[in-house]
């Protein structure tokens, strides 16, 4: 792998939108992330929109005024309809082209600036709804240190299971369900049946949690009965997003035997609304080493290629604010940080396993990565292990303490990837705010 | 309830279409099952059509020509896309309009005869497609002496879990893999680890098996956040078709723990073309009753009008035919029989339980029943449980034994309610036949 990967990871190029050039900004000429948005309030069509620093690119109105160069404007068609699928459906050539012409037009120098400027927004007067229609959405595991420590929570005398180390395990999620960053979420109820209790009961969820999840979007879709092998799997990935898989431990505990989780988890997913493509996650890729000792995956989940560069080094964090602290205009403040270099699987191995049996996934549809805890304590993707299982409540800057979410509490996933010699890379930020639920 | 519960129930008035006179026939002039379908190879727009006897009415060339009430004509709106959504987010009025109208057009001495018979395709030169664009599909675990039977192979410790009296079971499927009846399924690939080895390995799935279910396809929709309570949940479904969820038993029994069936389901499931709606299985409503000592349902699952009618008296019945028998000209063989009286939940308790926690369903979302087997033995609605999990293999009447699927093998799903003064209403029939798996 070469430092510089291609001209359009060169940290040296600024771009003409100043606050693309903070050092610390998530969106930098390098990333060029896309979302779908339009002007807030406005109850315009929504469109599709790239990140450049604190503005967004109308993408259409690019193309529309013939300022894009074909290839470009070509990549774009079908997104008329306010989603990206159409752009997903093609694949890496379509993608790259429209990342060379939104790096080439929005860098420093750019003899386009001046045509191009009146077609940028402030991200600030903008909002945002779900980047694809999402057709099939499947919630994976690969986060080995959460299996292991909520595995403890759920059989203490079995945390592991035997499958884990050889099957990418994963199960179909809700797709209607999910919604985009700073939707609020309703508290769920659902049939809870505490410990000393005799029958169930319905009740509001007590035991409210969040999870840290890459969201990763297919791109080209494979027939039905068609395996993709490992060498093509990247071949069916557009990107990631950040993905809050909010989840109700109670019903969980109570509803998931034998056929997995349902209902504490379909009442809301949270999507972040920026797609970093994988072409700007080029300089974080790493080799996929499994821990010493453990097995190789199948042959079916391998490849040179895989080995040498599947891994990914993406720093992610969790951030809360309480209703107290935005009373007191106290920020959010940081729960824990790992990175995804720890998935027990890469993104190839996840597409890989998902269609070995002939499953077709189809541009736009969603992977969750599973919740993505780090080796050290400290370091869970979600409350229930931070607090191991609410038995030791996590104590906050301003004197609360939380086992699980209470209402107002206001939850923020981020992600970014930091590399010497490269620009940092961010996901952007994605932000749900827990409702009381309804009385009934 | 009245023996005549509306006049479109009315088994004395005969069709002008000789075939639906028929007192063995699936469609009779009161059941008008609806399809999304074209002349078969015509290469045509997919459009609606209503079964009746062996032929097909072309819902849009009728209205089209003039031919059609205005409600009737209303209800059409939206289904040019070639699915049935439209119609099915109008709920029970537009539904119901439709209805009248092909009973009062198709009746015998009806004045419409001359100007609708153009209108008529035989079925036998028709091909199918889904009746609806499926957003997402979740399969319950309805059948309880499904679940004893199966949870016995499983863990013979602990065959019926605690919750399966108090919670209907469900998890979330694949929609991308659902196919239409008469396409045929290729064996899939995946991994599968035997008791005696040390490790698991990739290959054919030696254990498929198809599973006996209702697919039950989803009406107005619900809003994210807003719980369906159970006096209102019938409004939210539109009708019920056959529904085939093949499973690769040895995926299955490797990877399903801890979160569920994952690629041992979403390799395909087989929806039959037709979906009868709520009103045409009107005379088969019974009292829904729990079986003596067992718990009745926490108030949010429980109505009145649950206790009065919910449950549903449909024979459902499962047919095979081996690649031998067709070379020999023999035809399927019925393997079991049971009713659909026997699952543990109603269709309404699925919708209020599926949105207790503000789960939204959208108009034409599926849900699958589970596998519906009767209490007797020999009324498993799979091979898994008719073969004792293969240790009983099933002997046919050519000699051929069977405990799985072999490559070859045709299945068909068939249902119809049947009750004296009455006419029979019929589902029709859900085929697949088995492809060889790939080779690697």
């Amino acid at each position: 792998m070469s430092p510089l990967i291609d001209h359009t990871h060169d940290a040296q190029q600024q771009s003409w939108v100043a606050s693309a050039n903070a050092l610390d900004a998530d969106f930098p000429l390098q990333n060029l992330p896309l979302a779908i948005c339009r002007r807030a309030g406005s109850g315009e069509a929504w469109r599709p929109g790239a990140a450049i620093g604190d503005q967004v690119v109308d993408l259409l109105a690019l193309r529309d005024a013939g300022l894009l160069p074909q290839p470009a404007a070509d990549a774009l068609s079908g997104t008329e309809n306010g989603t990206l699928n159409a752009l997903m459906a093609r694949g890496k050539p379509a993608r790259q082209a429209l990342r060379q012409a939104l790096f080439a037009g929005l860098a420093a120098g750019a003899t386009q600036q001046a045509q191009w400027a009146p077609h940028l927004l402030a991200q600030a007067e903008v909002e945002y709804t779900l980047p694809a229609r999402i057709g099939d959405y499947t919630d994976f595991y690969t986060g080995i240190h959460h299996a292991t420590t909520v595995g403890k929570l759920f059989r203490p005398d079995n945390p592991l299971l035997p499958n884990y180390q050889w099957v990418p395990i994963g199960y179909h999620g809700r797709a209607s369900s999910i919604v985009v960053s700073g939707q609020a979420v309703r508290r769920p109820l659902g049939q809870t049946k505490g410990p000393d209790e005799a029958i169930p009961q319905l009740r509001p969820s007590q035991r409210l949690d969040y999870e840290l999840e890459l969201g990763i979007f297919t791109s080209q879709a494979n027939a039905l009965g068609t395996p993709v092998p490992m060498e093509q799997a990247e071949e069916h990935i557009f990107g990631v997003s950040l993905f809050n898989d909010w989840s109700a431990r109670d019903v969980q505990a109570w509803e998931y035997q034998p056929l997995g989780p349902f209902l504490a988890k379909n009442f809301a997913s949270t999507l972040g609304p920026w797609v970093v493509t994988l072409e700007a996650l080029e300089p974080f890729r790493i080799p996929f080493v499994r821990p010493e000792g453990d097995p190789q995956p199948l042959p079916y989940l391998d490849s040179a290629g895989n080995r040498a560069r599947g891994g990914l080094d993406l720093q992610m964090e969790v951030w809360l604010q309480t209703a107290a602290m935005r009373a007191q205009g106290q920020p959010h403040v940081r729960l824990m940080q790992s990175s995804f270099r720890h998935s027990y699987w890469t993104l190839a191995q996840l597409v890989a396993h998902h269609t070995i049996n002939g499953c077709n996934l189809q541009p736009g549809d969603l992977l969750g990565s599973g919740t993505q805890s780090g080796p050290e304590a400290g370091q869970g993707g979600s409350l229930l292990e931070l607090s191991m299982g609410g038995k030791q409540p996590l104590s906050l800057p301003n004197g609360e303490q939380r086992s699980f979410l209470q209402d107002g509490d206001s939850v923020q996933l981020r992600a970014y990837g930091e590399r010497p010699g490269f620009r940092r890379i961010g996901l952007g930020m994605c932000e749900g705010q827990i409702l009381p639920a309804l009385t009934r």
